[in-house]
């Protein structure tokens, strides 16, 4: 089989109407797609899915940067792209003229995650699993051998990352069993986007309570008398045993983050994300060492593996919430997964927007099965929206994700709520 | 007079046919711009022109985001927008959905950088002034006002920004005087690019020596023995009291970039620049740790300010090549060239390309006339070619750049030449 096309959709539900995904830089956000599909010349195969996400403007950019990347897929022999799927991504990720534009970050790189992730999908579809369940198949060897070490061997060695997998080896049926009766923790960001009343934070909370969740993230960012108030709030309807994560969503600098941390440490927060640029890995190192023990989280904005080596290298961060898709697909995200694992800090990936929490289910439960050390910790995000357009939606019961059982990577939307959703054309525009 | 249009082009040269340009990473460039040009609402004034400099595939994509950039610009009043620089700079950089695409980095930026600097050349030339007099006609308090802050008052604050201005301020006149007479120091980039024969080299170093250059780079991360060889060839050419900079675009790991310069030592290398990967500042720092004196260069690929202020926190690099459209546009730049006067590290721009030259003296001339502690160290790259093909091309004389007297920011193209280049319809591209 040959890849036959590439075709390009932009997608954007308008969620800025209902304020849901507001936070402290991001005011209305239009969680929006660029999504392709893959196909090949074989009728009879499946097609496959992935998207990248965005909040709305720029959304056609990343579009217009898959079709550039096109060419470097469409035509090439299916077999011969999964017999090295590491040679394959790099080929993506580093093509002579176009790295120019990243290189490895950004717009380019979210197409790049867009493209290789619908060939996951198309590989797991072709396989009958579920992505995990794919990866969970592979050997330690063909597990590495998936990996762009470039940039990384300072940190994490070939050798090294096959040696942690090697050990993890032998209970990865166990860890199957277990979490297919447990399922994967999840905590909920829902109940505290900014741009909420009090009254909508409260029955937020009410509800979340009701469904199992015992993690809840708000934002913060505000005016600092605000933010301790909403904390209060949420706090005095979670009460102090359950865990309440802070996002700050880039807002401060070094030495406000710090402060402010201050302000809100009688809340007890579990960790606080994004309290700076997410560029800044030493910013980031000097957070932690001044709020310990609150944990500093990042890593949705977290460009590449080159990022996340440092932030593990300097310990700036107690968890490593890896993306879907602004890492560059799967194969950059096993890198993070084991250099997280070699600096033993959590995975925690991020989700929400739309096709976020469908990805990171297969990835963290990639984690927790073949390459964490333990469970300790491991916490998926978890947002209850936009889930409905999903051929195949997230189920989350009693605060934690069941295992998905259906073959693929889980972001292929369903064909009218495709359409529905064109920009701008679609009806949902109109 | 209010901003009437954004105009974009797409232009290509065709460099790869020649390897100019050609190094470990990028083996075949074709100079490329993402053009744009701001006009106003009144006839009879001059338009205002920036462009980004990539090379090649990809350019698209880039035209694409200042088209998506646009909006925030057209039909807003030019008094209020050069009333406030600082704040309007922001506006493009931080727009709460566009931003999710970068933030402040690749695709996204490359486009705030030619709007901006579009501006800033309109600016310049309404003022009747090159742009490095525009800047260098500015109060202290008014250079300030046109840096964003954000994410960087852990190195510097706008107060101590304030006092390095100040206390450069009484020397301008003098400095303006010293560099009309003598040139901005320049090194030439153009006897070494990978591609070329060993005779094609000799050529153009005897060129280079017969044009007044004693500074010279040469491309690095081949094989290790013909690296040596070529190091070997060069220094046999201009002997061993020039400077010569030795240059891996991003090739190496961080240990393998330690041993290769410790087998190129030899050839007293003045500095190795990009050596690693443009974000690792963790590994900029080893490396410049392990093989001092020989520094470490790095920033035609550092995304933003933030990156830069960790290389100088780190101690990572010995010379902050500032690039003029990978940092988005003027007000970024001059937050770095603060930066690195705090820091005492020398600024030497990142030219060549297209259109880089002639963008870059202007931001040399102004850091040595009124940031810099001195003119010790401070050299800006030099390569000869696609000048012609600019209105104002730069002068280049005994191997140094003469400080630019037209109006504007210098990256105005003849209109035959943008013609002549369009990609993919121009007669150069049939």
């Amino acid at each position: 089989m040959k890849i036959r096309s590439i075709e390009t959709f932009d997608v954007r539900f308008p969620t800025s109407r209902t304020l849901a995904g507001s936070d402290a830089m991001h005011p209305d956000p239009d969680y929006s797609a660029a999504y392709a599909v893959v196909r090949v010349d074989d009728a009879a195969a499946p097609s496959g899915h992935g998207l990248a996400f965005t909040i709305g403007r720029g959304n056609e950019i990343v579009v217009a940067a898959i079709a550039a990347l096109s060419p470097l897929v469409v035509g090439r022999d299916l077999d011969a792209i999964f017999a090295d799927m590491g040679r394959f991504s790099r080929s993506v990720t580093q093509d002579g003229q176009l790295r120019w534009i990243g290189p490895e970050k950004g717009v380019i790189h979210l197409a790049a995650a867009a493209i290789l992730n619908a060939l996951w999908d198309l590989r797991a579809k072709l396989a009958g699993m579920p992505l995990w369940r794919l990866l969970a198949s592979m050997t330690p060897e063909q597990i590495v051998s998936l990996i762009d070490f470039r940039y990384l061997t300072d940190a994490l060695t070939p050798a090294e990352a096959l040696a942690i997998l090697r050990e993890r080896a032998a209970g990865r049926a166990a860890r199957i069993e277990q979490l297919s009766s447990d399922g994967l923790a999840a905590y909920v960001t829902s109940a505290g986007w900014m741009g909420y009343s009090d009254e909508t934070v409260v029955e937020r909370c009410a509800d979340a309570l009701a469904r199992g969740f015992t993690r809840f993230k708000m934002k913060v960012g505000g005016p600092a008398e605000l933010d301790v108030a909403r904390a209060r709030l949420v706090r005095s309807r979670i009460g102090r045993d359950r865990i309440l994560m802070m996002d700050a969503n880039q807002i401060w600098d070094v030495p406000e983050a710090i402060e402010r941390m201050r302000l809100l440490a009688e809340f007890d927060p579990y960790w606080i994300e994004e309290p700076t640029s997410p560029d800044d890995v030493l910013g980031h190192q000097a957070i932690a060492r001044a709020i310990a023990p609150i944990r500093v989280a990042t890593g949705e904005m977290a460009q590449n593996r080159v990022i996340f080596k440092q932030l593990l290298q300097a310990g700036a961060i107690g968890a490593a919430q890896i993306d879907a898709c602004r890492l560059g697909g799967v194969n950059e995200v096993l890198a993070v997964l084991l250099l997280a694992a070699k600096f033993d800090v959590p995975v925690c990936p991020h989700a929400g927007g739309v096709g976020l929490c469908e990805y990171v289910q297969h990835l963290a439960a990639f984690d927790q099965i073949a390459v964490a050390p333990g469970l300790e910790g491991r916490f998926t995000e978890y947002a209850d929206h936009l889930h409905e357009h999903f051929v195949h939606p997230v189920v989350v019961e009693g605060g934690a994700y069941r295992l998905p059982t259906a073959a693929g990577y889980g972001v292929e939307m369903r064909a009218a709520s495709l359409r529905a959703h064109l920009f701008p054309g679609g009806d949902a525009w109109r």
